[in-house]
């Protein structure tokens, strides 16, 4: 699954029946065209979709992602037939275990699974599972990024309100994340914060948010239209336990995370990502507590 | 490119240099899998795309479908050679041309092309034009649809306060639209209007609003972050020309609608669709104005 020349890669489609069933998963070879120019998730990019880190061949958060992922695919009214988490959990461990096979896999790689609602007129859903190595983040996770509070143009309550902006859902949708970055890069930054048309710091593109203040952290609450963070869920749970560092979902204004102690921005494969300024002003980044966060977080075996 | 036993269809894959430019386009086959599972298009949604309607063998408003794509292009910074029209024009015109050429071409069908930013970590964009045969929509236009308005969660400014959200751009990205359609069915209606969060009209998933008042035609200004209608540009152009109804922009508001004596939603491939209902109140259809515009935009041979 994985070329000799090329990058350590492994790719893994998933076999439907046509009432979204999953039956199984066959490998195939990622450097080959595997979609139709038909594929809703290239046209419309009407799909979701999860991004599980591997950890020394060991799939991260996996129930957590699998179960955000049957979410997402139900607020887009996929058939939830296609989001069982059975068959999608074997594919990921497939698709884990031959990166694991391959000759110099590093210590971090990840998994990406896509769920597309399939081929224009053909109500089948497609899906894939495809992973790699992981680029190396050491220096992002100690260094830290600059970023950028940007108008996410939507009020607070809108998961509330209208539904149909499948706010909360991780949909393939995701040009305005990516133009996001480039704002960001504009402005001399790195990363976004993304701020309800009210006034409410929501999460990064690509990312949550996690601030340390008083001895406690805190991160907005998923009422706001917002991903529920895998990454997040079991860092709040480390820092509990391990730390005294009890965790809370509350409503945070830009002015918390002035005030904040330290902040990151926290994912799958990236961890915990301190920010070092905000909108052009310096924050401070707490080293002790930003390392251990990551090596609990690198060392997760489940 | 057509087969004798499925779709008529016709594909053209668009061939890039390096960095970007289009060198050019070679038939494919439709039924083939042409698209890498890490193309940003199908995993991200990240990229752009027109709808071209072909009447008689001929491209409809053709430069007006090239010049959006290229603003959808410079709106996402995509590279700008990507988007150069000569090329595009050329791939639209060999895939109409293999659809004309195929046995069985019922009068209508349309093109669609599509610029994705290209495979992740190539930096190459990707692209294709696939045409086919539209279905019968005569009794859409003349019946016409039920219409809901939704919220879009954003304001009237939006483009202006934040033009990282890529209003105006025609992007891949768009599940939100098609959830609106599913949304739309829960509440038995057919279509749905976009509203601003601060209550204005701006226009359908996949289709520009119309409205008749007072002998004149409006819709809803482009400053709203909203697309430039290529099919409402050319049906106003016709009916100040050949009706004496002259056509403005103007901020338009649900009251607006309701006092409407017609109103149509617009677009490439269905025309002019009548409103026929709005939130389930009833509204009345002009059907000899509607049958007339039909008749115009089905025959335009530009």
């Amino acid at each position: 699954m994985s070329s000799a020349d090329g990058p350590i890669e492994a790719l893994a489609l998933l076999r439907f029946r046509p009432d979204g069933l999953v039956i199984g998963h066959e490998p195939a070879d990622p450097r080959v065209p595997q979609l139709s120019v038909l594929d809703l998730a290239a046209t419309r990019g009407d799909g979701v979709f999860e991004t599980i880190s591997i950890g020394r061949g060991v799939p991260q958060a996996l129930e957590a992602h699998l179960a955000r992922l049957a979410h997402s695919a139900a607020v887009l009214d996929l058939p939830s037939a296609a989001a069982a988490e059975g068959p999608w959990r074997a594919a990921v461990l497939a698709v884990a275990e031959a990166l694991g096979a391959a000759a110099g896999l590093p210590e971090e790689g990840f998994v990406k699974i896509v769920l597309s609602r399939g081929v224009e007129g053909a109500d089948t859903p497609t899906g894939w599972a495809y992973g790699t190595a992981s680029p190396d983040h050491s220096a992002l996770r100690r260094d830290g990024v600059r970023v950028v509070l940007l108008d996410r143009g939507y009020r607070h309550d809108v998961a509330h309100t209208s539904p149909w902006l499948l706010a909360g859902a991780k949909t393939l949708s995701y040009a305005i994340n990516r133009s996001a970055f480039r704002e960001a890069a504009r402005r001399g930054a790195d990363d976004v914060v993304w701020v309800s048309s009210d006034g409410y710091l929501l999460e990064g593109p690509v990312s949550s948010l996690v601030i340390l203040r008083g001895g406690r952290l805190f991160t907005p609450s998923t009422d706001l239209g917002i991903l529920a963070g895998t990454t997040q869920a079991d860092l709040f749970a480390w820092a509990a336990t391990e730390r005294g560092l009890h965790g809370a979902f509350e409503p945070l204004t830009p002015s918390d995370l002035a005030a904040a102690d330290a902040a990151w921005l926290v994912s799958s494969v990236r961890h915990a990502v301190p920010i070092r300024a905000v909108d052009g002003r310096e924050h401070a980044i707490d080293a002790e507590l930003t390392g251990a966060m990551n090596a609990f977080l690198r060392d997760r075996t489940r």
